[in-house]
This record gives structure tokens, sequence and C-alpha cells, in this order.
């Protein structure tokens, strides 16, 4: 059985020598879903702001991924380069400048890294001045405002992510990269690429060109598509006889629905997606699907919440010998159910119970509705029940008695 | 237009007073559900020694309900009696006492309360030894050791929750009655009643006689049936000629489904259920409908996350004349997408888009996926990204320069 | 095992004789639904000009329905009155009078009544000058004309059907008791009673006291609520110490979601109800629910297809101690499919497969997709054609000459 | 506005002059699904000695295709080979031979045939004897006995259906050309190919090769499966330099969950296939679409009843110029409700009413219930209905006399 250990004892090493020696890394969660639910970040423009206005809530966040298992934090920088902040003035007051945004966002990772050792990523994302049409000298420009902040708060690594434009991807890179520092990118695409048509095989080749020695997906899709898009990237590489390693940080959201442009079109966008999300089954799923594709940095993105990454990082449990510090709290496919008061639901405290669960999500597979199980699912139990149900208060209080309900 | 206005100038009275001067009160959300999500409940015990092993994470919980909007604060003491954790022994560190769970409940509760000048309330729930056929003397003495910290913590009012069996909850009402403080009682039962079938007008009828001045339902249903028993606890309560203010924390699940004990019988409880997750505006609906009911005190259980306590208050906004602080982050009816980058998705930014949404929940009344309506929505938006799609990148450049997507 | 017999030699008495005796009745399907389909019959109007236009179409559909076991042949007279022929007069060619519609529809039965030994019952159904308020002399004149005709005929007896108002069905029972021939009545009502608000229970004793000696419901609701109701007139009668039998017609359509008025107000009614037409499977649980129920005259209105009755016939078929002709051409519960090609499909063969499918349908408890079994289902079967993939197309044709498939 | 003429005046040549003039000829609909429903056909072996033993059963529903606008009238030898009526040999009378059979298929046809001067198509199917690895020579041995049946009754023309192999079907097309008369071929295919691989456009390739002069699909698949697999024909014919006419006679079901081997290996087939059979307005659909894809033999295969394909040629009716007989039962998209009694059904008597309709169906884009419309839809009908609602019983009256509900 493995084993939950403390986290001083597991990591040591920067992220390139962890991915080559073959660990498994797990990313972190999805924060402008996270913290807009939590009432710290406001849909439609999703700025990060909140590094600076609430620090104590972005802190928290941190610290639950990184109870939950994630190896990476990643600055809270979305959307924090300056053309994207300004373009939000109104909502920004004066003084949270994008320099502040910044900084704060890396010494709260910082601060929480060191609770647990985990490595901190610098990230940048793409700009309104490329989807302006900035050229690019000025489009450059303003990933090296925040790469400066990262260099002088001495991030682990740097991440280049949600870019729907390899062209624009690539910049990033051969900015962040100026830095020495290893860089991970990835794209917000599916298995149709980017909005300028190159292929995800063309995608990979480009960004790894480029200098990047992690590349892969990020948000837009659930992870099986996320994880078609991989497939791509990997094959393009390996046409083009390239190395990288693989990193997937797809959605918490069911969407076989969506079309190229991913989730943000589907109609439940942003505020009618929950019956989309997924379950930590799901999540497993997902995780040891990654795993046999050969992604050894694993996360999540939009709608991924820590309970989620727990789930990546106990389904690779026994591939990593070791179990998060949130695990404590959570029994291993349902089993903390045995100590449940309900006979029906103990019985729901195994493996293949949640495995084959057929939600109440009316997809296409499942029912739109369940059958209540109570009074029931062993034979045992049932009759013990029924026997209650059949009996006298004095009666029922004795079966009780004797059974410990 | 209701304003955001600080906390300090809102409240400064007591549950009845506010009550009694029909003001709306709103409760807060479900911390079980939520902390174990975060990491720090576990699933089965559903026991909280958090509030001793991390103080932080059940604050930062606490005070995203607090600026949701919630005006009161329930001390994080569900099923903190000392049968019941007892009972969890193995979980509990042994210096984690009864005593130690419940005073850092009411001292955490009490600090985030006094940042924004809410009510603490103290809550019980029911116990092991009513189930396990203890007689009055045994059960009362254990709510008699949780209300001996409020007591001694000074909490302003007490609520009696959570209970499936009236002669139960009657006990605990009676026992913390002998503070003097208010009482406020509600039971998790659906329109069938309690679980030895009392209906819920006997059992609102009994509550108010045993000294509770606020009743009601929470947990166990969604808020349709939820407000459907609440109805009938009204309707008994005035056949009986009683008087008493009404309360109701529902679920944030659909539970159309669910049996006479509600939605812990369903096959997804409770690691499946997220299909079932209430949208904001699902809660606005239930809001509206607690109004119309004469329901004042206005809450959530299991399930409520801050935006959906966000959403009550927003819901109530033009009756109370002002709304939560966490409104700073959130257009009221979607209208932050005003700034979206895609014309499409700012064409959500209204009442009626979300309103009449049906998401792809594939409940009996929605489909089960949905048909992305990127290029499109409005005709204008489609013809100019058709436009977009057939010219050549540098006219895509300048078309995106004049339109500023 | 009950066994096929001829015709002849069942039933040799009038429908009073045959339900005193305690047998059961078997009623015939829904023609306008069917004709409608077949080309013969204009949804809308719905009126049964087919009689004189057509008559090989009703004769064909009459002699499907007395081979799948229908004791008694309806006269293809529904909305047959003079008002609503009249009404449509632009459809019904100058020569089609009203009596020679209701002369051949009575001719037609007898003819293939004959063929079976069936009985022929004459119908009436709601007329246009009740619901344009016509008093009750008028009302009963139109009643009157058919009733000649079915007097002249020498139909066996009379059904007075599909009244929404249990005045006009009074009426009809009372001109109809004229003739001194047995007279049944059904109404097109659900649980909440007729369009006036009179309950079923009420109706039912209403119809009995004019001289009813069967009551029942036909047509408007799926068998579920159409039996809901028949309980509820069979209460009505037992609380009034009446005595009459009961009957069933229900559509084969399934309707949870309608209103008050039935299946009509449903938006797919009526070219758009093809997704919620019941399987033989779920006409096999009504007709034994019926049964349980007491009722002895089970039949079905419109979706009921020969098959459906059939379906009637075969669940009856212990009880009755013989099957219908057509079931030649069919083996009880699958049992035909035992000689299909494919060893998946013969693992069909068995009443447990069809009481437990749930098909595609997205209902509420049911997925809106299926997983297709080939190569399956049983091991055996899986195995050798899994083995019969990997071989050679020699080895193929060697292993197929050896199973047989 | 397009009229409906009578037969006589359509049709006077032969299959390839009406297709090479560049007519729709439209296709009967499928005989075995719709004959087991009216009680002469079993499932499971699915042979047609109904043509012998209830001739008058075949002849009624050869008549009901011909009234709903077929052109051709294939024979009812489906299965009717040999080998197959031999290994069915307990459920065939001795006396009824293969000869007898395929003889009175043929008669039947030829009888309704002239009744509206339509085409007789001899057809022939695939064979256990292929399936038990018979060879070339003993497999055209049981082609020809059928052959030898069709040119003594002197049938129009021929059509080898049903083939899951083109190798069987490329011998049956070779058998059939010895005839001299055209020949058309269709396999039962989705566009993964033949049982051994062979692609679409490979197969027609063969068949036109091999002597057809029309090729296509028929059963197995939906309307959009099949018309993918003809457009794959067509591209393979294009790419060969070959021509042919085109044809699909797909299943009236929805199948989109189905694998290579077609709706057989679904877990509802072949009696829970009710939820998923297509409406009229989803056949007027695929004959639009099938036109549009170049194909001018148009038809139906499982599932299709009278009405469906009086859909193909309703829908088809403006390029045709004349509309079917039993056109006089149907009002054009629902036209005919313009004469309900309720008002909110004659509000359906429109065509974007049933285009848009999204039946409550539960597949991926349906909800799995819908909502009543009645005292509604039109503004007007609602106010007068709750006008009707308030008044009293004398009111009401008058009301409808007015408005001549």
């Amino acid at each position: 059985r493995t084993e939950i250990v403390n986290f001083s004892s597991c990591f040591l090493q920067g992220i390139l020598e962890r991915l080559d020696a073959g660990e498994i890394v797990i990313g972190d969660g999805g924060f402008v879903f996270a913290l807009e639910k939590r009432g710290y970040v406001k849909a439609g423009p999703w700025t990060p702001e909140a590094t600076v206005e609430h620090p104590e809530a972005v802190r928290q966040l941190h610290r639950e991924f990184l109870r939950a298992g994630s190896n990476v934090l990643q600055t809270f920088t979305f959307y924090a380069s300056e053309d994207k902040l300004e373009n939000r003035g109104n909502y920004v007051a004066e003084k949270i400048t994008c320099q502040k945004v910044n900084e704060a966002a890396c010494d709260i990772a910082r601060e929480v890294a060191n609770e647990g050792d985990a490595l901190v990523a610098g990230g940048v994302s793409q700009t309104p001045s490329y989807l302006s049409c900035k050229d690019k000298t000025e489009v450059k420009a303003v990933f090296r405002k925040q790469l400066d902040v990262f260099m002088k708060t001495n991030v682990d690594f740097l991440i280049a992510e949600y870019f729907e434009h390899v062209e624009e991807a690539v910049w990033a890179v051969e900015v962040l990269k100026e830095s020495g520092k290893p860089v991970a990118a990835t794209m917000c695409i599916g298995p149709e690429g980017d909005m300028h048509g190159v292929s995800p095989g063309q995608c990979a080749v480009q960004l790894v060109k480029a200098g990047a020695s992690i590349v892969g997906v990020n948000c837009h899709f659930d992870p099986d598509t996320c994880l078609e898009t991989v497939k791509l990237m990997k094959e393009g590489l390996q046409a083009a006889k390239l190395k990288a390693h693989l990193m997937s940080q797809p959605l918490a959201f069911h969407t076989p629905d969506c079309g190229k442009q991913g989730f943000i079109d589907l109609p439940e966008f942003p505020f009618g997606l929950e019956p989309r999300i997924l379950t930590r089954w799901d999540i497993q799923k997902y995780a040891r699907q990654a795993y046999d594709l050969g992604i050894r940095y694993i996360g999540g993105c939009c709608g991924f919440e820590p309970y989620h990454i727990r789930a990546i990082a106990e389904e690779l449990g026994p591939e990593r010998g070791f179990l998060p510090e949130a695990s404590e709290k959570h029994g291993s496919w349902g089993n903390s159910l045995s100590m449940h008061t309900k006979p029906w639901v103990r019985a729901r405290a195994r493996k293949e119970y949640w495995e084959n669960l057929k939600p109440a999500s009316g997809r296409p597979y499942c029912p739109s509705m369940s059958k209540p199980d109570g009074w029931g699912v062993t034979k045992g139990a049932r009759e013990l029940m029924q026997q209650k149900e059949a009996t006298s208060e004095q009666q029922l209080k004795e079966l009780f008695q004797k059974q410990k309900f």
C-alpha cells in the first residue's frame, strides 16, 4: 500500500531533472474558475488582481493544490500582461500596477511552495497585443515585462500557456528562453490545430525548435480531446526526430460537443457549466490514460479543484510510491464510506462501484435520473432495515443497539 | 441600481430583531462538502476536526461566505458531538478533543464575523446516541456539552439542524433554550415528514412549542423539494395558530429522483454528484421562490459554494437595497461578459440568455449536448467573423485592429 | 405451455356473459393513428371515410387485430357523427354520407369478426355539437343517428368512448341504452378528472347510473396514467356501492410529461410522437398491471398496432390458456431469436434480457445511446468471434462451416 | 403548388430509361419489419412465407407503398433462397416450397403494380450458403433458382440487396445479369466497408464492373450513415471513371451509436427499437440530402412504413411536379392540423414548427420530456382560453359558440 508522506523528502531537483529521471510531475488546477466561484475573480476579464487585493485567498488555493499533490505551483499571472490589465483598467484600482500583480503572484506562490518543497513556475499567456496585430517586437516586449518580474523573484522555471496561435507561442518561448531557465509551452488547441490551421504536430515541432523542453496542451477541451491532441503532438515530434517532455492540463468539464475553439463557444460558458464537471473518478481515468500515453507532467486547467488534482495523485500513487497529504482526508476509491451510518452507503466503499457508476448526467450513455438504492444494496442490509420498518419503536431501538447503525 | 456597500453599516442587531423587522437574513453554505473538495474533511465520518488541524482553511471558507453575503456564520461544529467524534477516534489524534474542536470552531467564526459584522450561530446536529437509542437524559447531555462551549464563547444564537427525527430535534431545542439565546431548528426531511412518519406541519408545531423561534428545513433535498416542505411547515403552524420565522438551507444539487431519505440514497452520493450541481441561475430562482413563500432566513447546505450564496444576495438585492462585497467581482446576470474578447460570448451578457438557458445536463427538459454558437449569435458578429475566415492573413489583422476583438 | 388455438372454439357468448364469467376480453388498437400511417386517414379531422373509400385497408387492419388476439372489433366510426363529418365537408365527397360511412364500418367489422368469432361493438364519441353547446336534445339526436345504423346492422354491443365531459358521455349512454344492448363507456381523462373538474370516481358513478355495464378510460394518456385513473374509478364505484366491469384502452405512447388534457397538448402531437412509442415489453407490463387491478376488458387506443395487442394476449396467455393466431409468428419473450445467425443476437432470446432492457430512449432512467454488443454477450461467442477475426480467410471459412453461423 | 395526380400518367418506361432521363425513382419500405408488427413475419428467421400463407396482407402492404408514392414494388422475396427456407424448415409447412414463395411474391407485386403502373423488381439477398463457405458454383446456383422464377413471371428489373460481402454480391450480380434485365445492387454496409474490409468505393467499383447499373446501400444504418457510405461509393466510381446510378434504402431508425455491423448489434434489436423510429420530418431531411448528393433512386428499408415513403414523395414533390395518391390524406408539413379543434394544435400547422421540433427523444440534442403547450402557443388563443377558464359555464358555452372551437 502506498504511504502518505511528508513533502520534504520527495523532491529536491529542478523540473527537467525530475522529468529526465522519469518522475511523474503533477501540475496544479484552474485558478480563474476556482477563484471566480470563491468571489475573487471576475468572469469576462478573468484578470488576477486578487494577488494584490486578496492575497490570503490566492495563498489558500495554492496551499490546497499543494496538499492535493501539486509538484508545481504556477504563479497566478494568467492574463497579467500589461496590455490586458490596462484594457480592464476600470476594474483595477490605479495603484494595482501590472508589476505589482506579477510580483505579488510570485511571492505568494514561493511562500506556499516552500511549505512543501514544490517548484514555482512563472507563466505568460496570449496577449491582446497579438490579437490586435501588433508586430513581433511589440508583442515580445509585453512578455519581457512579465519575465523581468519572474527573474527578479527567481521562479524555478517558466510556462508559456493558453496560446491559440503557435506564432505567438513561439515568440513567447523565444522571450522566456532569454532567461536561461527551462521553458514549458502549452496551447489551448484541439486535434484540428491552431486558429491559423497549423496542426498539433507542427505546433509541437515549432515550439521545441524555439526552445521549449516541455510541450503540450492546456484548457479549452476535456481530457479525452486534450489527450488526443497531445498524441498528435507526440507523433509530430517523433516524425521530426525531436525530443521533448509531454504535458497536459485539460478542463475538468466534459466537452464532447464543442467545436474547434473549445468550451468558450458552448452556450453554457461560463455560468452554466456545472452539469459538465468531471467527477474524481473521471479524473483518475484521465490520469491513467495520460500516463499510458507517455505524458509525465500531468495537471489541470479550468474546472480543476483541489480534489481533482488529488485524484491524479491517487491514481498514480502506485507508480510514485506515495500519496499526497490531502489523502489523509480521503479513502482511496471511496473506502472512507465504510464508516458511514447507512449500510447501503457503506456498500459503496469499493472501486468497482465508483468505476462503473453511470451518474445521472444525461450524457449519451448515462440516464438522467437515478433510482435511490436505500434499504438496500446488500441483501442482509435490506432484510435488517425491512425488519426495522415492521417493528415497534421499542424493537427498533433494540435493533439499533445491536447493530450499531 | 443596488449598491455594493461596506459591511459595517448594515447590521447591528440580533437575529430576531432583524427578522422581526422584516429583514432578509442570508445564511451560509455547506462546509463539509466544500472542505472535502478542498482536502480538509473526510467523506463518511464528515467530522470537523479541521477547525483544530487547519484553522486557516476553515477561516478562509467563512470569509468567502461573508464576502458572498452571509449574515450568519455557523460554527463549523457539524457532527462535533462527543459521541460522534469518539466513534471516529482513529481519525482524530488524541489531543484533538471534542471541546477543542468546538472551541476552535467558535473562535474562527467569531474572528471572521467581526471582519464584517455578521452574527455567529452555534450549531448542533443529530447524534449517534439517539440513533443507538440512548434515552432522553443521555442524548441531552451530549447536546449540553456542546452548548457549554457556545456559552463560553458567547455565540449570538443557536441552531439545531440536520435532524431526521423530530423527537431528537425537540430534545436539542429544549437544551439550547436553557441558554436564553434565540434558537432556530431545521430538519433534513422532505414532504413525507420525519423518519417516524411525523408530518412536516407537525414537526414545525412541536419545534415551536419546544421553544424554537425559527423553523425550517436543511440538507437532503434540492430547493424545489425543500420549499415544498417548508410550505407544509408553514401551513401546519398556521393551522395551530403558532408563529415562527421560516428558514431554508437546501442542497445545491438537483434531486428530483430521490426518495424519502434524500440524496444520501442516490447512487451518486457522495462522489458522483457533479452533474447535479445547481448553477447560479438555479439559485436565483430558488431565492426568489423562498422569498415569495415568506421565508426570510435563506441559506444553503451541502453543495452551496460561495458563489451560490452570492446568487441569493444578488437576486434579493433589489429588496435589500445593497449587494455583497463579492459582487464587485460579478456582473449581475452575466453582464461582466460584455468585456469578453469574442462577440458571441459578449452576446451572453444579459438576463434573458441565462434565465432561459437549458444546459446540457440531460435532465428531463434539457438536452445532453449543446451546439457551440461560435461565429455567431448576433448576425453582425457572424458576418464579421465569416469575413474574417474568408480574408487573407493581412486583411484579418486589419479587421482585428478595427474591431478590437 | 399455452397453445395457439383456432378462433372458433373460444368464444360463443356476448360481452357481459364473458365478463361475468370472469373471462379476459381483449380489445383492439388505434385505427386513426394506424390508418394515418398507412395513408387512409387525415390527421386533424381524423374522420373515418376510409370505410367507404378504401374498405380493403380497413378490413385488413381489423383482420390483423383479430389475428393478434382482439375479441372485440370496434366499428371504425370514430368521429363519424353527422355534425363532425359535415364540418369536414370539403374532405368528404358529397356522396359519402354519414350513414354510408357508418354502415360500411359495421359491415366490414362484422365480415372480419365472422372470420374469427369476435364480437362487434358499435362506437360513438364526443361531438362538435356538444362542444358548441347545443342542448341535450340536439346532442342526443346526433348519437341516435349513429345508433340507428348500429341497430340495423345488429352490432353485438355498444361503446361510448373518447369523452372529455361526463355530461356528454352520460347523454351518449342514455341514448345507447335505448337499444337494449350492453353499453360500455370510456372517457379520455386522467386522474384529475373531466374538463369540468368531475373526478374519475364521480364520472364512473354517473356512467353506471346512466346504464353503462362497463366503464373505464381510453386514449389521451399512457398506460401508467390510464391505470391510475381506472383505479380512481374503481374506488369511486366501491364507495357508491355500484358494480361494473372495468375497461382500459390507453395510448401506446409514453406520456409522463403531459398535462390534464393529455397527449394532444404535447408539442410532438401528432407528427413527432415516434420516440414515445411503447415496445411490446412495455405493453406486457401494462397488461399484467391492468389484470392485477381487476380490469378484464383490456385493449388499446392511438398508437396500438397489432403487435401491441398480441403482447396483451401473450402476457395473459397463462391465465387464458391459449395464444392468438399471430403468435405463430412470434416467439414468446423473443425466443424466435434463437434462430438468428449471430450468436450475440441469439443470446437475446430470453425473458430476462427484454424485461430488463433500458432502450436508448433518453427517458429519465434510460441512456440516450447504447453500446453495440456484437462479438459478444456470451463469453463463448466472443471468443469464437475473436478467433475468427484473428484467422485467415481459409480458417474463417472452416470455422463458419463448423459453427453454422 | 404540386398536384396530386393519378398514377397512370406518370411512368411508362423501364427503370434505366427513367433514371437516364433524370427522373427521381422512389423505392418502397421495409417488408419484414412492417409485416412482423402486423403479425405475418417471424423475427429471427425473417422469411417471407406470408406470400403463400397470407397473400392479402402482403398485397395490402404493397398497395400502401404504391399509394405513398413508390415507383418500384420489390417482390417480397427477402431471404427466400432455398437454402435459407430449408434452414427454417420447421416453420414452413412442407407444401410451401421455395418456388411457391417466390412465385406468389412476384404475382402479388405485379398485381398491385398494375393498379398504379409501378415497376416490379425481383430481389435476391445474402445466402446461408455463402456464409457457410460454399463455393462460387454452389452459391450462384442458389441465386439462379430464384432468378428462374423472376424470369418466368417477367419482373421488370432485378435487385441484389442486403449483402455484407462484396464477393457474394458480385456473384449475385453476375447471375442476375444472365437475364439481360437491368440490375441494381445494394450492400448493407457502412463507411468502414464490407465485412472483409473492402471499402465502399471499391465495393461500388466491383459491382459496376460485374454489371450493376445502379449501386448503393440498403438497411443496417440510419440515413445519415447510409448517405455517408453512398458518398464514398460515388467517389470510388468517379476515381475509377465508372458511371452508375446511385440508390439508397436506409433504416428508419436513428443509429448514431452502432458499430461496423449496424443495428443488429444494438441491444435494442429487434424488439426495443421504438424510441429510434424516424419521424416523417426526419425522412424529409433524408430525402433532400439524398437528392442533393445526386441519388435518384431513393427508398427505405427496415422501419420504413408507408408514411415514411410518402414523406420522400412530398419532400421531392416540387422537383417531380406531383404528389402521391396518399397525400390526399396528408397536409404538407402538417397543414391538415389547421382543422383541429384546439387552437394551439392548429398553431402547429406550419413548416417551421415541425422542422424545428426537438422531440422528447432524449437524443443528444433533444430533451427527454416536453412541456405541454395547451392554452397556448399563440397569444390570442391563450387569452381566449384563459377567459374561458375564468368564466361561468354559461359564458363558456357562449364563447365556444362564437369561436367554433
